[in-house]
């Protein structure tokens, strides 16, 4: 009957995933396509910002020891000589009583060392040569923003490993990055097991549901930064379901089949790892839901067997798998960001093994607050849908009254964190 | 000389353009394609779930009974008449005595209400029939999950406007979505302005830099769920300039042009306004940066003239562009999530205008806080790189120390809220 299974503990399961991580690839491809991947290579400053002294104002540009006797009685006159805009080079430069019209961005003429702002300065005519004058000192430097001030050529400015928002795409096309060397992405297999499961586009049958855990995965491993190959739905046969298996796993980086862990009667997966030779590592996890998850390692590619039931499945993909892509994607954060928050409901269930609640995340007066979002038994697929975080609930209490202090695990946060 | 504009209060410039607001469409598109879009409909529960009523564990389905003589010292014995896994639908109806091999998720046969799990059943055979029995009593119901129990049919699940993650996913192959009703991404046109621009591929020139803002702006639209096209470069001359303008205002759903919108010299583009009749809803904005923000309407579409500052072009998407896109796509709340937080550091620089600084939020226990992502200057691109928030200082206020209360745009947040 029921072959006998050892639980081991979540963290030591993490672990023992953790120890055959394999490293990613590279790539270059377009800045265009750039976003949400992560920086292969750290982006140092191949210039300094700005890369000439420039202006932040639209005004004057002067010698301000000419400005020295310049007082509320007292106008100083300068004679313009230039009127240049940003992405203009000034061509002339200052001397004794010269001033350049000069724009917001544009470079600043030799010879001048401060700028005066349009507001206070006049401006006048005498024949066709324009004048302005000032009525107050200037000191040198006011104004001006200097080459370098901004950034340092050779500054250090975006580590590895970041993933690329619109801040970082800013950086890139600032120095010049017309293709940008990131992480591959790791391709992930899915392969679907039972024969309860429909096709989404089939109509219901009795004693058959629709197969929404490979969407689900596809969907999760997606989040995580990767790409996934699907490979249907394993057929109810030992040697057909080995092929299949075996070639997804030369194929893609990472395999994961769902469902077929069990130790049902018709569960093929146990079989399966016999016949690759791979090596268990864990096929009992001391957690719900999800304790029948199991991982193998097949020469140096890991292969999952998470549940079939959604719930379960879903948490095995966010403990055990992600930390895995993330590393191969160079996050040197790699594992779920893990904070504290208030328990906003009661959660009166004992928890004889550690549980991990669907939750919601929400803020109030700067105090993280977790809501189980939904009933939390094993099968609720919807509870999943406005999860946004798992609430760990340490095996062996026996339940949290509302305002209780719970660790979560935060499921959209990009930052993560250096160990589980 | 300068014209005189007259800066309006942020919320006042975030009403005028929701004002002009307009819905978005939707589309059907395949369930492998929906990940992170909006529902388009209400998702309803078309069947209940489970659709049968079902086992959650291997074991055998009996009469609950026929249990009710068993105790320690009393076995009851059961002829297996039937053997089934998940997905196969039971024949035969259970009579007193007998009792149906039975896998995890597969269907209760007729006339069984309970299921024993193999856990407390001795099996055994009498010639080729196979017998279980089982030494304590069960209840009707024991370890049944009834038809429905988990989702009613026509029970309302997920309401149209929310984003699709792998739990919704779940979802929506479980009710057979193999195409969803979302809605359809606007098409935001962008226009870069200033012949200072170069090229992301170009070498650096005296008195040039490259354009970012075109890259920043194309990411930002692409975070809000959008999709942008890109017109290039305007040409420093009116004629072309409008003539560039007016078609991208013709192909697209929102206009965005970055710089020429200050009152330099070279600032083509409220001439170019004025060309396109558009009504400008403002020009001027109390905050810092992105003061000289402009909004137009010209006919049912919305032009933006944000800021050649890259901080300020960042700013105004954010502030002004963003909730009109976030209503398009149908979300309910379409404006940043605004929260409080403690910060971490001082910022000690008085606000004469509403200040938005670029930040980056952290939980320390629970509590949310805000860091500034880099020395706020206007001009610096590296501080968004590391930006999640903007912290809002309101105008008037004279600084601030570390660990005083300040309220955060979230900018990674996907839920939003329903007032700016």
């Amino acid at each position: 009957m029921a072959e006998l299974r050892k639980p081991i503990p979540v963290k030591e399961a993490v672990e023992r995933v953790w120890e055959n991580r394999q490293d990613g690839y590279t790539e270059y491809i377009s800045i265009t396509d750039c976003d949400n991947r992560r920086l292969a290579e750290d982006i140092v400053a191949a210039h300094p910002v700005p890369s000439f002294p420039k202006s932040p104002y639209d005004g004057f540009a002067i010698r301000s020891e000419d400005t020295q006797v310049a007082g509320r009685n007292q106008p100083v006159s300068f004679k313009v000589i230039e009127h240049i805009g940003a992405g203009q080079v000034p061509e002339k430069r200052l001397h004794e009583g010269e001033a350049t019209r000069i724009m917001t961005g544009a470079q600043i003429p030799a010879g001048a060392d401060c700028i005066a702002m349009f507001e206070i300065c006049q401006t006048y005519e005498e024949g066709d040569q324009p004048y302005m004058s000032i009525k107050r000192k200037m000191d040198s430097g006011q104004n001006i923003i200097e080459e370098g001030s901004e950034v340092a050529e050779g500054e250090m400015l975006i580590p590895k490993g970041t993933i690329i928002n619109p801040g970082v795409k800013a950086v890139l096309a600032t120095f010049g990055y017309s293709e940008v060397k990131v992480s591959k992405k790791p391709v992930v297999g899915v392969i679907a097991t039972g024969t309860e499961l429909l096709d989404v586009d089939e109509e219901l049958q009795p004693g058959k549901i629709r197969n929404s855990n490979a969407y689900m995965i596809a969907s999760q491993i997606t989040r995580a930064g990767a790409d996934y190959c699907y490979y249907g739905k394993l057929k109810d046969e030992l040697e057909a379901s080995y092929a299949t298996v075996a070639k997804a796993l030369d194929e893609v980086d990472i395999l994961i089949t769902t469902g077929g862990v069990s130790v049902g009667d018709f569960d093929l997966m146990p079989d399966i790892y016999d016949r690759l030779g791979a090596e268990v590592l864990f096929n009992k996890v001391a957690m719900r839901p999800g304790s029948v998850t199991t991982a193998a390692v097949c020469g140096d590619k890991l292969l999952y067997g998470l549940s079939g039931n959604p719930s379960a499945c879903y948490v095995g993909f966010e403990l055990f798998v992600r930390p895995l892509l993330q590393h191969r994607l160079g996050n040197q954060q790699p594992f779920l960001k893990r904070v504290k928050a208030e328990l906003a409901e009661a959660f009166p269930k004992a928890n004889p093994f550690t549980r991990f609640v669907r939750s919601y995340i929400t803020y109030e007066n700067g105090q993280l607050q977790a809501v189980p979002s939904g009933i939390d038994k094993s099968n609720v697929v919807t509870s999943l849908a406005y999860a946004n975080a798992l609430m760990v609930l340490p095996g062996g209490t026996r339940g949290f009254k509302a305002g209780d202090e719970v660790e979560v695990l935060l499921l959209e946060n990009q930052e993560g964190q250096g160990e589980f």
